[in-house]
This record gives C-alpha cells, structure tokens and sequence, in this order.
C-alpha cells in the first residue's frame, strides 16, 4: 500500500504523478468527489507496467468503503500484477455529454473521470465472501438475493484484490461550452448534447424456465 | 511506429503482450472488430510509463482510416510521452449490458474492449485542418458545416497525434449468461440487462442567441 495518504484537499506540489495540469480548474483532490467519479463508473482501466510496455487492461471495479475492488482469475496477469504489489493505475470515466461551442477549437465533453495510483493486496480468504456480495450488488444492483451460494471451488478461483485510495486525481467537467467572447454573436448553434446511459428491460436467458420472473429487488436496482 | 504489422487473425504466440489469456474464446484479433470497437468509444484511456508509474488519462479518441487519432495541448505530459514516440497502449471498453447468472460467480457484463499498442507520431501542420475536421465530426456528429474556422494560433496550440493500429487485441462478450447444467432448474432469474446510451434533446448554451437553432445535421447525426 501506498505510504502517503492523500488527506490534503489541496493539489499536490509540482511533478507530483496526481497532479492535473491541463484544464486544472476542473480538478479536484477530495475523496467525496472521487467516491461520485468512481461510483458511476462499473469499469476501470487497469495499467502496469509489463516486458517494459505500459499495458491497460478493462476490468469491473466495484469501490466499497474507502477501497476499490477488482476480480478475476487468480493467475491472469492482471492479477498476478496486482497481488505481488507492482505499482498500478486505475482510470475510469463517463461522458456526460458533446460540448459544441461555436469554434471546433472549443468543443469539449462533459464527463467525470479519475485517475488512483497504488498497489493492490489480495483479500484473505475470511472476508472474501462478504466483499464479494458487496462486488456483485455494486455491478448487478437488487440481485444480491437471487442467487444460489458459492461453491468453495469458486471462491478458491476467484482472486479478489484491494486497493488503496490513497493516491488520486478527479477531473470532472460539467455546463456550457466557454466560447470566446468574440464569437458569441455568431450565427452557430453551441450548447450540450447531453449522453444519457440507462437500463433497458430485463431480457431473460433463452434457456430460463418461464415460471422464474424477474425480482423485484433487481427491478428496483436498475430502475432509472 | 511499430515494426511489427498485425495482419494475421490469429492469436499471437504465447507470451505476446497483445494475447488475451483470460475467456480467450472471446478475443479477437481482426481489424474489423478493431475498427467496430473504436468507433463505439468515444474515450480511450492512454497509458505510459512516467517516473517508475504507470499512468492513464482518459482523452477522446478518433479512428480515422487505418490510424487512431488524440489531440491536446502539446505541452501537456500525454503528449509529450507521444510525441517522443514513448511506447504507450490505449484502451476503450464500452459496456452494453449486466449479465445476471443464477450463481454470483456466473456474473458477467456484455462489453466491446480493445487495446492498442504502439508510438505516437505527431501530425504535421500541413495534414492537420483536415484532420481535426473529421476528428472533430467523429467525435459529435453532424456538426461540422456549423463552426467558424479555425484560427492560426488554435491549430498551433493543438498537438494532433497519430498511433498506427498495427498491435491490438479485441474482447467482445455477448448474449446470455452460461450456468452450470446442474444450475438451470433453479428457481433464479438469469439473463442480461441492456445498458443503453443515447443522445438527450441539445441543450443551448445559456448564452446563445436564441434565434440560432440547432442545425439539422447535427440533429441527424445523433439521433439515436
């Protein structure tokens, strides 16, 4: 785990890794705003260091409490990476929306993004069934309650990883494109095209027994 | 640029960075598929080696022909480790769906992944107008007749990099969970829920004169 806890709302001193230099005024170092970023985020991109080529790989992500939790097969190399401590990153971000502003020049999105420097820990085997409920009830919300229990063979498979969030930038833009003053007259649309990301209805399985509707609680969790 | 041109649909040899190891049945390793990837992705997260860190910053990205396509400021840390033809690898994931299994371990989202390996070459000042048009028409649609042009000082303080697609990897899940045989006849709900992402109505920014309507392109361009 990292050393330096990031308890400082302030941006960190110069050639510091967190530091956000472009657009710096849409950055912010609070932990309140990276739960927000991380929380509407179901995947992250996961880089490290590999054969000496930086390698990302997309993977769920699930924060819970003051961690961010990842899953997989205990010998993928992602995993490997991450339970013997090598420095990782972890990036995610939505967009929003299209900025159209009057000039190509200033366009833009609105989007909310983070960016977590750490090493990750593997979970013991102890709480593993715990946080991995938590891990399914962030990614599939309601359907917590509508599952048969683990095998022991599946949790011995599963490798769940901590990370620490101790190191961390947020970059969120919202609102209208900042046109120059100059072009506010001109005869061009600019405004947001807001991107909307929603649940479609429940599509059962072509091999589900008709008798088997949908919960109630999983209908509640992906409501609108 | 890389030396090494993906032209075979086969999966790499083992040990090769661009090979999928994990639920490698749903890898890809065609330019099709590359191509069907990017397109959907509007972000790429670009990862590169600073200080000993991995690093990922979340930037729009475009794919125009046979290239992939960022822009930023060139004096920016991103594009500084691309324009240097530092090694970097991009990612782009877009999730389309929650995948209930009847078992927590069966979970699974449907998802459009790739990942890029490569250099980055800046775009010269002669091949750049024309570039960022269509950058800029991939990135929001149907926008491109209603802007004013460019100005000297905008195409100077826009860095346009160019990475080849010649190393990449694709995943794609979709369709319905797979259970266990021994778990179909259990009596919970299994199947995918779609996540969908649309266009809103346009906004107009606070400031537009309101006799400037939103040009019929750019509606026909997102409309879902």
């Amino acid at each position: 785990m990292s050393s330096i806890e990031q308890t400082s709302t302030q941006p960190p001193p110069r050639g510091d890794k967190r530091l956000v230099r472009q657009s710096a005024n849409r950055a912010s170092y609070e932990r309140v705003d990276l739960y927000h970023v991380l929380d509407a985020c179901p995947i992250g991109h996961v880089s490290f260091v590999h054969d000496g080529w930086p390698q990302s790989v997309p993977t769920a992500i699930a924060r819970i409490d003051d961690h961010l939790y990842l899953h997989g097969h205990p010998k993928s190399r992602l995993y490997l990476a991450l339970s013997s401590g090598e420095r990782v990153c972890v990036s995610a971000c939505r967009v929003d929306g299209l900025v159209k502003a009057r000039s190509a020049f200033h366009c833009s999105m609105n989007y909310r993004s983070a960016v977590v420097f750490g090493t990750g820990e593997l979970v013991g085997a102890d709480d593993k069934p715990a946080l991995l409920d938590r891990f399914t009830e962030r990614l599939i919300p309601g359907s917590l309650d509508d599952y048969r229990p683990y095998l022991a063979k599946e949790l011995k498979g599963t490798a769940l990883i901590r990370l620490g969030l101790d190191e961390y930038s947020v970059k969120i833009r919202t609102g209208d494109p900042i046109d120059d003053d100059e072009d506010l007259d001109l005869p061009h649309w600019a405004g947001v095209i807001p991107i909307e990301s929603t649940y479609g209805s429940p599509q059962p399985s072509a091999n589900l027994n008709t008798a088997v509707g949908v919960p109630e609680s999983l209908l509640a969790g992906v409501d609108p």
